[in-house]
Protein backbone atom coordinates (compact mmCIF):
# COMPACT_ATOMS: atom_id res chain seq x y z
CA UNK A 1 0.00 0.00 0.00
CA UNK A 2 1.52 3.29 -1.30
CA UNK A 3 2.00 5.75 2.09
CA UNK A 4 1.47 9.59 0.90
CA UNK A 5 1.46 9.36 -3.01
CA UNK A 6 1.97 12.99 -3.76
CA UNK A 7 -0.92 13.36 -6.02
CA UNK A 8 -3.23 11.95 -3.28
CA UNK A 9 -2.03 13.39 -1.00
CA UNK A 10 -2.56 17.10 -2.91
CA UNK A 11 -6.00 16.27 -3.52
CA UNK A 12 -6.65 15.91 0.11
CA UNK A 13 -4.88 18.24 1.59
CA UNK A 14 -7.61 20.73 -0.90
CA UNK A 15 -10.61 19.36 0.29
CA UNK A 16 -8.85 19.63 3.77
CA UNK A 17 -8.41 23.14 3.55
CA UNK A 18 -11.84 23.27 1.88
CA UNK A 19 -13.55 22.35 5.10
CA UNK A 20 -11.53 24.40 7.57
CA UNK A 21 -12.32 27.56 5.10
CA UNK A 22 -16.12 26.30 5.35
CA UNK A 23 -15.76 25.73 8.97
CA UNK A 24 -14.28 28.90 10.53
CA UNK A 25 -16.82 30.81 7.57
CA UNK A 26 -20.21 28.98 8.90
CA UNK A 27 -20.04 27.61 4.71
CA UNK A 28 -23.07 24.90 5.90
CA UNK A 29 -23.52 23.67 2.94
CA UNK A 30 -20.12 22.28 1.94
CA UNK A 31 -19.75 21.22 5.43
CA UNK A 32 -22.89 18.86 4.58
CA UNK A 33 -20.83 18.52 1.09
CA UNK A 34 -17.87 17.11 2.64
CA UNK A 35 -19.48 14.62 5.36
CA UNK A 36 -20.10 11.11 3.54
CA UNK A 37 -23.86 11.01 3.42
CA UNK A 38 -24.54 7.30 5.12
CA UNK A 39 -25.72 6.16 8.21
CA UNK A 40 -22.93 4.80 9.46
CA UNK A 41 -20.59 8.36 9.66
CA UNK A 42 -19.71 9.90 13.27
CA UNK A 43 -18.65 12.75 14.59
CA UNK A 44 -17.43 13.14 18.19
CA UNK A 45 -17.46 17.30 18.68
CA UNK A 46 -16.76 18.79 22.51
CA UNK A 47 -20.33 18.49 23.63
CA UNK A 48 -22.17 16.07 21.56
CA UNK A 49 -21.48 12.70 19.87
CA UNK A 50 -23.43 11.97 16.55
CA UNK A 51 -24.24 9.33 15.02
CA UNK A 52 -24.90 9.51 10.94
CA UNK A 53 -25.43 11.83 8.81
CA UNK A 54 -28.67 13.00 9.58
CA UNK A 55 -27.78 13.88 13.34
CA UNK A 56 -24.59 15.72 11.77
CA UNK A 57 -26.52 17.73 9.63
CA UNK A 58 -29.25 19.12 12.55
CA UNK A 59 -26.26 20.19 14.50
CA UNK A 60 -24.45 22.19 11.41
CA UNK A 61 -27.84 23.97 11.13
CA UNK A 62 -28.53 24.29 14.60
CA UNK A 63 -24.60 25.87 15.78
CA UNK A 64 -24.18 29.44 16.47
CA UNK A 65 -22.97 31.02 13.40
CA UNK A 66 -20.39 33.10 15.94
CA UNK A 67 -16.94 32.79 17.13
CA UNK A 68 -15.76 30.25 14.61
CA UNK A 69 -12.99 31.55 13.66
CA UNK A 70 -9.58 29.67 14.87
CA UNK A 71 -6.01 29.52 13.89
CA UNK A 72 -3.81 26.18 12.51
CA UNK A 73 -1.12 25.51 15.36
CA UNK A 74 -0.41 21.87 13.23
CA UNK A 75 -1.70 19.90 10.52
CA UNK A 76 -1.13 16.35 9.23
CA UNK A 77 -2.30 14.15 6.87
CA UNK A 78 -1.38 10.68 5.46
CA UNK A 79 -2.57 9.11 2.74
CA UNK A 80 -3.12 5.11 2.27
CA UNK A 81 -3.29 3.77 -1.18
CA UNK A 82 -5.55 5.87 -3.69
CA UNK A 83 -9.02 6.19 -1.38
CA UNK A 84 -8.28 6.51 1.93
CA UNK A 85 -6.29 9.14 4.48
CA UNK A 86 -6.46 10.61 8.15
CA UNK A 87 -5.64 14.22 8.29
CA UNK A 88 -5.04 15.90 11.53
CA UNK A 89 -5.06 19.26 12.88
CA UNK A 90 -4.54 21.55 16.28
CA UNK A 91 -6.06 24.95 16.33
CA UNK A 92 -6.20 27.72 18.77
CA UNK A 93 -9.14 29.70 19.28
CA UNK A 94 -8.69 33.73 20.50
CA UNK A 95 -9.07 33.84 24.62
CA UNK A 96 -9.25 30.12 25.14
CA UNK A 97 -5.75 28.80 26.35
CA UNK A 98 -6.35 24.73 25.72
CA UNK A 99 -5.25 23.79 22.27
CA UNK A 100 -8.03 22.20 20.35
CA UNK A 101 -7.46 19.08 18.61
CA UNK A 102 -9.02 17.51 15.22
CA UNK A 103 -8.80 14.47 13.19
CA UNK A 104 -10.81 13.26 10.58
CA UNK A 105 -10.88 10.16 8.28
CA UNK A 106 -11.64 10.42 4.79
CA UNK A 107 -12.25 8.18 2.10
CA UNK A 108 -12.73 8.64 -1.53
CA UNK A 109 -16.40 7.86 -2.43
CA UNK A 110 -18.18 7.54 -5.55
CA UNK A 111 -19.41 11.21 -5.55
CA UNK A 112 -15.91 12.62 -4.10
CA UNK A 113 -13.50 12.94 -1.19
CA UNK A 114 -15.91 12.68 2.19
CA UNK A 115 -15.12 12.57 5.66
CA UNK A 116 -15.96 9.51 7.59
CA UNK A 117 -15.17 9.96 11.09
CA UNK A 118 -14.65 12.89 13.20
CA UNK A 119 -13.50 13.87 16.35
CA UNK A 120 -13.02 17.77 17.93
CA UNK A 121 -11.58 18.31 21.52
CA UNK A 122 -9.72 20.50 23.68
CA UNK A 123 -6.94 19.02 25.47
CA UNK A 124 -6.89 18.42 29.43
CA UNK B 1 -16.49 0.46 -2.39
CA UNK B 2 -17.64 -1.92 -0.41
CA UNK B 3 -18.96 -1.28 3.36
CA UNK B 4 -18.82 -3.30 5.88
CA UNK B 5 -18.41 -6.86 4.48
CA UNK B 6 -19.01 -9.07 7.08
CA UNK B 7 -15.98 -11.10 7.21
CA UNK B 8 -13.74 -7.87 6.97
CA UNK B 9 -15.86 -6.50 9.84
CA UNK B 10 -15.22 -9.29 12.36
CA UNK B 11 -11.30 -9.41 12.16
CA UNK B 12 -11.59 -5.51 12.61
CA UNK B 13 -14.08 -6.22 15.78
CA UNK B 14 -11.82 -8.52 16.60
CA UNK B 15 -8.27 -6.35 16.91
CA UNK B 16 -10.68 -3.93 18.54
CA UNK B 17 -11.28 -5.92 21.02
CA UNK B 18 -8.23 -7.49 21.76
CA UNK B 19 -6.82 -4.21 21.67
CA UNK B 20 -9.95 -2.41 24.51
CA UNK B 21 -8.68 -6.35 26.53
CA UNK B 22 -5.33 -4.71 26.49
CA UNK B 23 -5.14 -1.32 27.12
CA UNK B 24 -7.25 -1.83 30.76
CA UNK B 25 -5.10 -4.57 31.26
CA UNK B 26 -1.93 -2.58 30.89
CA UNK B 27 -0.34 -4.99 28.19
CA UNK B 28 1.86 -2.31 26.92
CA UNK B 29 2.81 -4.79 24.38
CA UNK B 30 -0.11 -5.60 22.53
CA UNK B 31 -0.57 -1.73 22.39
CA UNK B 32 2.95 -1.70 20.90
CA UNK B 33 2.13 -3.90 18.38
CA UNK B 34 -1.48 -2.96 17.14
CA UNK B 35 -0.11 1.03 16.85
CA UNK B 36 1.69 1.12 12.91
CA UNK B 37 5.05 1.13 13.46
CA UNK B 38 5.80 4.28 11.35
CA UNK B 39 6.33 7.78 11.51
CA UNK B 40 3.34 8.76 10.34
CA UNK B 41 1.42 7.13 13.21
CA UNK B 42 -0.49 10.12 15.47
CA UNK B 43 -2.47 9.57 18.68
CA UNK B 44 -4.15 12.67 20.34
CA UNK B 45 -4.55 11.01 23.71
CA UNK B 46 -6.34 13.57 27.00
CA UNK B 47 -3.44 15.73 27.84
CA UNK B 48 -0.87 15.37 25.00
CA UNK B 49 -0.32 14.86 20.95
CA UNK B 50 2.09 12.74 19.98
CA UNK B 51 3.39 12.09 16.60
CA UNK B 52 4.64 9.05 15.37
CA UNK B 53 5.35 5.52 16.68
CA UNK B 54 8.01 6.49 18.91
CA UNK B 55 6.39 9.06 21.24
CA UNK B 56 3.28 6.70 21.50
CA UNK B 57 5.42 4.03 22.56
CA UNK B 58 7.07 5.99 24.91
CA UNK B 59 3.58 7.50 26.56
CA UNK B 60 2.51 3.78 27.09
CA UNK B 61 6.14 3.02 28.67
CA UNK B 62 5.62 5.41 31.55
CA UNK B 63 2.02 6.19 31.80
CA UNK B 64 0.84 4.65 35.14
CA UNK B 65 -0.70 0.76 35.13
CA UNK B 66 -3.58 1.60 38.06
CA UNK B 67 -6.64 3.29 37.24
CA UNK B 68 -6.92 1.97 33.54
CA UNK B 69 -10.41 0.10 33.84
CA UNK B 70 -13.31 1.66 31.59
CA UNK B 71 -16.61 0.43 30.68
CA UNK B 72 -18.06 0.63 27.26
CA UNK B 73 -21.28 2.95 26.53
CA UNK B 74 -20.91 2.12 23.29
CA UNK B 75 -19.08 1.19 20.32
CA UNK B 76 -19.70 1.52 16.49
CA UNK B 77 -17.12 -0.05 13.52
CA UNK B 78 -17.45 0.72 10.02
CA UNK B 79 -15.37 -1.08 7.66
CA UNK B 80 -14.43 0.63 3.69
CA UNK B 81 -13.22 -1.97 1.06
CA UNK B 82 -10.95 -4.61 2.49
CA UNK B 83 -8.09 -2.43 3.94
CA UNK B 84 -9.73 -0.27 6.09
CA UNK B 85 -12.25 0.82 9.03
CA UNK B 86 -13.16 3.10 11.43
CA UNK B 87 -13.53 2.37 15.13
CA UNK B 88 -15.93 4.34 17.34
CA UNK B 89 -16.27 3.93 21.21
CA UNK B 90 -18.13 5.86 24.47
CA UNK B 91 -16.34 4.65 27.48
CA UNK B 92 -17.07 5.32 31.69
CA UNK B 93 -14.63 5.20 34.26
CA UNK B 94 -15.53 5.32 37.90
CA UNK B 95 -16.19 7.97 39.85
CA UNK B 96 -16.18 9.95 36.40
CA UNK B 97 -18.89 11.86 35.23
CA UNK B 98 -17.98 13.11 31.53
CA UNK B 99 -17.93 10.12 28.97
CA UNK B 100 -15.29 9.28 27.28
CA UNK B 101 -14.87 8.93 23.27
CA UNK B 102 -12.11 7.18 21.12
CA UNK B 103 -11.93 7.39 17.86
CA UNK B 104 -9.04 4.78 15.51
CA UNK B 105 -8.67 4.33 12.17
CA UNK B 106 -7.55 0.82 11.24
CA UNK B 107 -5.49 0.04 7.93
CA UNK B 108 -4.74 -3.84 6.91
CA UNK B 109 -0.83 -3.68 6.87
CA UNK B 110 1.29 -6.43 5.51
CA UNK B 111 2.37 -6.86 9.30
CA UNK B 112 -1.71 -7.36 10.28
CA UNK B 113 -4.35 -4.61 11.22
CA UNK B 114 -2.91 -1.35 12.77
CA UNK B 115 -3.83 1.47 14.15
CA UNK B 116 -2.99 4.57 12.23
CA UNK B 117 -4.69 7.49 14.17
CA UNK B 118 -5.80 7.66 17.48
CA UNK B 119 -8.05 10.29 19.33
CA UNK B 120 -8.88 10.23 22.92
CA UNK B 121 -10.75 12.32 24.76
CA UNK B 122 -13.93 13.55 27.21
CA UNK B 123 -17.05 15.06 26.85
CA UNK B 124 -17.10 19.14 27.45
Amino acid sequence: MEINNPAVLEEVRQQFMRYEAALTGNDVAVLDELFWNAAQTVRYGATEQLYGYAEIQAFRAARPSKGLDRSIVKTQITTFGRDMATAHLEFRREGVEKVGRQTQTWVRMPEGWRVVSAHVSSMG
